[in-house]
């Protein structure tokens, strides 16, 4: 059985695991390395089709667990899959449920501990629901993990097989292997046996997916696991990329769970020096502009990151020189754009006083504006990134944007 | 002095005041009869101002209460004006902020009371600002009125010169005099006190704007009062009709304040024939269905009201049915539009099922698409009774939709 994704890599960064390629799916092009935007309730928070396209996306992620409770999957299926229901007519993902079911807290018959409570700056936690309602006393068994909905107290219990039916229902492009998103301050003994679930998990997952001809549209990623450990992570690559059925293995591949901050490009580059060249990678979550030039930097096609939005709704927003908060008192009269580099539409068509006005006023605009800027401003930079590579200027490009990005602090 | 804006009368309704025209303004033109797009902060709640053309608006209006306390009227004509400021090309209005600042409660040195106390049926009460935020303490003198910010508690004192200067520097193409906007319940001999001042304040309207240069692109529309009683609204149409300076009088009519529900008509109707036939007439704050048909049969050539897009944000929704409420359990699994009869942005694109997701999973996108539908329903409406107009078949148009609107109750 042929993928229904191709991926070509048009060229590689010298001395790197970085390239440029491009992702063809069922529903049209990606240019990679691409930043995924955000949809995690089938809606790009505060935005209509219209402008999600407008500011340069190519690629919308829509999540499981949430879409599973509401509206559910079957009457996505009923209205002719994600993107209909949506009115997204450009390719589609969604992930597997397990980041949301797990919390970042896995826990054998406890409560799960949420993700405000690591406060270790050093770590990397990745951000991936737009959405801060998450699922209630998960317990994870070996056969799958059963967690308590955030609307209504009903219990739910999902398997790789059921993770695998419901994005099957929801009809995404590309879709997850259920996995295990461990707590990064689990035991190392801990984070060995998550993996193991995490293992046996995709491996159903992936029979599952072959096993129907429902998803024969759709690409199926697998997720490499492994927390900080070195050992774990490769072991994790490895693993995964030797899986396969008769009808063939993973289209790609998610490279999931958090890292230690100062050490997320070796942890990359430990995965993706261990997966196979010719499939795309996918780095879940993260989407900070020094993170996502260390992740093309290590051969990341993909990222997918809910801070852009999220930041946007609360009025900070980024500019070439750093982030600003919108909110702040001097730009109530400054009728200059967000950022005078920026060609997004809004900073085309609106004052930074407009802005701190809507902001104040609580209007509903306020946060359209200013998430099509950031979303905008990140999927461009990663543009630039590719260009970069394209045109043998990546590393001056990175050292010229990051200097004056974080010159401000 | 020429007037900044252009009215041609282009058939008449046989037997009845109603009319069909054309009215230029310096930032283009609109077909009369026509509704109002409410824009109370600046921004139509909700919507791009792409999304506002889209769906058929020709003119936009905003507040001038609640812009003169934020952002402020300075920071907006810094800004280049209410046009440029939140990046709508076509035509605008402000209001004289008198509708705000009394309440629907005037008084005289006591408490406001609030539009929520008045329980009334019979009586229709205008919408006129989309925004529940009202100022408190208002206290009313021969020479204006003051009031208490909702904001930050502040003072301040609102004259009929206050009232123009600020909507000179907002810089809409058609602004409204200061006027006493009375409450219903209010004595015959408080509306007879409250309408001399009116008139003592479109006079000293009048004459301040046509002594300033600045709003010599601006056209001024005097407002009539005189609540519910048929000598008071005739005496204060003749005595705006009447009104003029060296320069000219007023280059329109708004008619203000509240009716009762079963002869809103006839108050038109008084008014209206009493008013110059030449001059483009507005009436405030009104948008059923029933009411647009009865006001367009009587000579109203513009509408505005908050009610289409506060309902839309609430889940309630325009069909040629009536309305229905897309929160009723009924709507989660149906994928038919909201009205198969609607040309809409949202009728073409999503189906009730999505519709109902995202009013549940409160999704700022819920608010815009039932946003467009409502505009578009409500601003089409009036759109048709224009062409039923120009075609001899108003009468016969009347009564198929409200039979049809009204028969669900």
């Amino acid at each position: 059985m042929s993928s229904p994704i191709k991926f070509k890599i048009e060229k590689k960064l010298g001395g790197k695991l970085g390239r440029a390629g491009i992702l063809s799916t069922p529903h049209g092009t990606i240019q990679t390395p691409a930043f995924v935007t955000v949809g995690t309730k089938a809606t790009v928070k505060a935005l209509s089709p219209e402008q999600v396209k407008d500011l340069g996306a190519e690629i919308v992620l829509a999540n499981t667990y949430h879409l599973y409770l509401q509206p559910g999957d079957e009457i996505i299926k009923k209205n002719g899959g994600l993107g209909k229901f949506m009115n997204w007519s450009g390719p589609t993902m969604t992930d597997s449920g397990g980041f949301q079911v797990f919390s970042l807290g896995a826990a054998y018959g406890k409560e799960l501990s949420k993700v405000t409570t690591i406060t270790d700056p050093s770590l990397l936690l990745p951000e991936r629901s737009d959405d801060m309602d998450m699922p209630k006393l998960a317990t994870v068994g070996a056969d799958g993990v059963s967690f308590k909905s955030h609307l209504d107290g009903s219990m739910h219990y999902f398997t790789a097989e059921k993770s695998i039916e419901i994005q099957h229902n929801i009809g995404a492009d590309i879709i997850f292997a259920f996995d295990e998103c461990t707590s990064p301050v689990e035991s190392t003994r801990y984070q060995e046996e998550a993996l193991f679930r995490t293992h046996q998990w995709a491996k159903r997952s992936l029979e599952y997916h072959k096993s129907k001809s429902q998803g024969v549209n759709q690409a199926l990623f697998g997720i490499v696991q492994g927390g900080r450990s070195e050992e774990l992570r490769k072991k994790s690559a490895k693993f995964l990329a030797e899986l396969s059925t008769p009808d063939g293995g993973f289209d790609g591949f998610g490279i999931g769970g958090s890292f230690a901050k100062e050490d997320m490009s070796t942890a990359v580059m430990w995965v993706n020096s261990v997966l196979p060249e010719e499939k795309p990678r996918h780095l879940l979550g993260i989407g900070e502009p020094l993170d996502l030039f260390n992740g093309v930097e290590n051969g990341v096609d993909l990222f997918d990151c809910v801070a852009p939005t999220r930041m946007a709704r609360n009025g900070t927003l980024y500019t070439s020189d750093g982030r600003i908060n919108i909110l702040n008192a001097k730009y109530m009269g400054d009728i200059s754009p967000i950022d005078a580099d920026c060609g997004c539409y809004t900073c085309k068509n609106y004052t930074r006083s407009y802005l701190a006005h809507l902001f104040r006023a609580k209007e509903m605009f306020a946060g359209t504006l200013a998430s099509i800027h950031n979303l905008y401003f990140i999927i461009h930079l990663v543009k630039k990134m590719r260009q970069a590579i394209l045109d043998d200027n990546f590393t001056e490009f990175k050292e010229v944007f990051l200097k004056q990005y974080y010159k401000g602090g």
